[in-house]
């Protein structure tokens, strides 16, 4: 499938707070329509059409022609731009094969990204006289109503769609699944003088040609100062997975998505974050072995914090790799290694070494077990490991790493080191015992 | 796919070694018959037919209506069995369904497991009017030339086909993927008085109907006591992976393999295995660290190629399960465990504390990581980790399992502990390291 994105507009609200052309407006380190390409390139398009206007030279300067990305760029030059944008649509009709469906969307409006996905994958339920308008019926969350393209609907069909539109159930959320119907109808809007995108699609729905697809998920169109604040936070809440450990959700991520708004800014990569979460590891263990626990506590739980900000980069900024996973995974337990021998260290220098070395023995035992039953079930089964399946009762075990080096913190802000640890070598192998029991009935 | 398994003969010439039908003679654990059944089970095919005759009702009594085995069998009554093998194959007529194609073999041909998964898969490279039939061109290792059914052939197709033929390049296997060709074949034979197999099979060589797969496994047709020693000698054999570590392949798999060939003739599980190869390795854990190093490091050794038999006996006798894999590969972690912990104490109680416990962390620690990273990248990749591509040229580290139980024996057997610890911690962490930075460049 290919997409076409509208870019042709002034956008002169944004004026007095960016310079330059609207869609090139760094969002979380990223312009707009960047990220509407990233977007889609990872719901499989690689085929894009910009329709150009105001800043025919800009954007095309930025984006070039695609290679950076991996996918193909085409500009479609549109000097009327400012007759309205059913006049950009319109510029596709060069280019259109029949029977063909395609992407259309706004370059500055913002959608959480799960939106896509969803919404790319419904193009075989339309047909060639219909197309399918994403659309959000939840009124009370839509930004800026006022300013909205407003739509009468009747089951999942649009009956009619406009700004000034009194009597409205959703609104036009910009982004749309066409056919030839869409250029055959901005043909006969645009020879009536009628130039906007709305006018052309208030032709198919007054056919019932306008299906709708009604998302759940927040959007903006980024308009204006606080449209974009409120796109950065559309963004960042995407970031939190919707399964997530207790420690990792209620905890770290109340700081992880502050420090990633930030870097996101910046040019770190997120191997380079994954790094330094290590570096801050070593030195939490070193600190746990010679200096102030509370301290290295800190530091610990800090480098959890900092373990949610690599994946939460990478996911923002369309930078996850394979090796970034597995980096991050062979990282982190050797991070979590050195904080406990940083510990029992300082457990051996106080008391008989016997006990110390037990007990920094079964900890560092237990903290690779989690995982590797884990990656194993998956690459034998074939299927990711969900703990509220195979961990039963035991999935409320903090056996896992944000669970794991927030015992650690305690143990180092409480000055309670062998409690922490014998806590860290009772959990880690009860959850392996546990699903090494539960999983013998499941597989 | 069906498959016809002829069982209606005598074998009288197994009669001074075993009592009762030879289909149900027992080998390495499992009745011959029982074990062509779950080979091909394992091919995908569930629906069994039997020709019977002369042991018509032990054999029922043994294998039922094939529940136990998760199949269907159907049994095809022969009375007239003496006749020839011809008729036995004939009765499938009976349950034949127009244009269908299925497998027939003997019960007492006894293969190497792989030949059965190849040879399946040729269905779609014969029409309706041929048969394919597997043939050894390796004379040379065909048991039994004499008693064997020889084959003229010129290129993939038999001309001629016999006992006592003396101009021949092939040998019949008995494996056939059978069409309703085969079956009017048998019709025209019969009507003449021919009742062999082999007469309705040289109908087909003559019109140029019988396709030839020729096979590069072992095979055998258990006929007297020197071919059943032969027929454990493939199934044995074939009980090594192709891939094997150093250790496992030139000293482990020496002494697995005479330990699967007994513990196969007991009702001992895989899983059992596994648990008494773990309890040796606590044993070894304890003998380090309170006695004789070189028991200590030989019992580490009998771990190892205990580890070996588990995985054996599951594919010889068809009880590989996924528990049963994850089950092992956690096991043996925990064994390692043990064992690194044992020799660690050893150490603590002769020299000074610290470099005990930091040499212990650090095998500890190095331990896990081959398989973390090497299941980590299966589960992210979805490719399977094959150490040739990924390790470069530390796929020669010994820091595999085989390996590493290996080292801890020469450490006990030599009185070499330190050493040993210090190598196992050198070499696990140097193989960690450079998959990081191999996999960097190609994932």
């Amino acid at each position: 499938m290919r997409a076409l994105i509208l870019a042709a507009g002034e956008g002169s609200r944004m004026r007095p707070h960016f310079s330059g052309p609207k869609p090139l407006i760094k969002l979380l380190g990223i312009p707009l329509i960047e990220r509407n390409i990233l977007s889609l390139r990872q719901c499989g398009i690689k085929d894009f059409f910009i329709v150009t206007g105001c800043y025919k030279k800009e954007i095309q300067d930025c984006l070039g022609n695609g290679e950076r990305f991996n996918v193909n760029i085409t500009y479609l030059d549109n000097p009327d731009w400012e007759l309205g944008n059913g006049v950009s649509a319109y510029t596709f009709n060069r280019t259109y094969k029949e029977n063909e469906k395609y992407i259309m969307m706004m370059a500055d409006h913002i959608f959480n990204p799960d939106v896509f996905k969803s919404f790319v994958e419904q193009s075989n339920n339309i047909t060639d006289e219909e197309i399918l308008l994403a659309a959000d019926k939840r009124l009370e969350k839509v930004w800026d109503l006022d300013e909205s393209t407003k739509i009468k609907s009747q089951g999942d069909r649009a009956i009619k769609l406009g700004k000034e539109l009194t009597d409205y159930d959703a609104v036009d959320s910009g982004l749309f699944l066409c056919t030839g119907a869409l250029l055959n109808a901005l043909k006969e809007a645009i020879s009536n003088k009628q130039y906007g995108l709305t006018d052309a699609v208030n032709i198919l729905a007054s056919k019932g040609k306008v299906k709708l697809c009604f998302i759940e998920k927040d959007w903006v169109d980024v308009d204006d100062l606080e449209s974009y604040v409120q796109a950065e936070k559309i963004l960042l809440k995407s970031l939190i997975p919707a399964k997530d450990g207790a420690i990792s959700k209620h905890i770290n991520r109340k700081f992880s998505i502050p420090i990633t708004k930030i870097l996101s800014k910046t040019s770190i990569t997120p191997n380079q974050i994954t790094f330094l979460s290590f570096i801050l590891a070593i030195i939490s263990a070193f600190i746990f072995a010679f200096g102030n626990p509370i301290i290295a506590g800190l530091l610990a739980q800090l480098c959890s914090i900092m373990d949610g900000v690599d994946g939460e980069i990478a996911r923002l900024k369309f930078l996850k790799t394979d090796y970034g996973g597995l980096f991050d995974a062979i990282l982190d337990r050797y991070a979590d290694f050195f904080i406990v021998i940083g510990m029992s260290y300082s457990l051996l220098m106080k008391t008989d070494s016997l006990p110390a070395f037990i007990i920094c023995a079964t900890v560092l035992t237990g903290i690779p077990m989690s995982m590797l039953i884990k990656e194993k079930y998956h690459a034998i089964t074939g299927r990711a490991f969900v703990p509220e399946e195979c961990d039963g009762i035991f999935r409320y075990l903090p056996a896992n790493r944000d669970g794991r080096l927030f015992i650690i913190m305690l143990g180092g802000f409480l000055n309670l080191i062998p409690a922490a640890l014998i806590l860290l070598a009772v959990i880690t192998h009860l959850q392996a015992l546990a699903r090494l029991v539960k999983l013998r009935k499941m597989i």
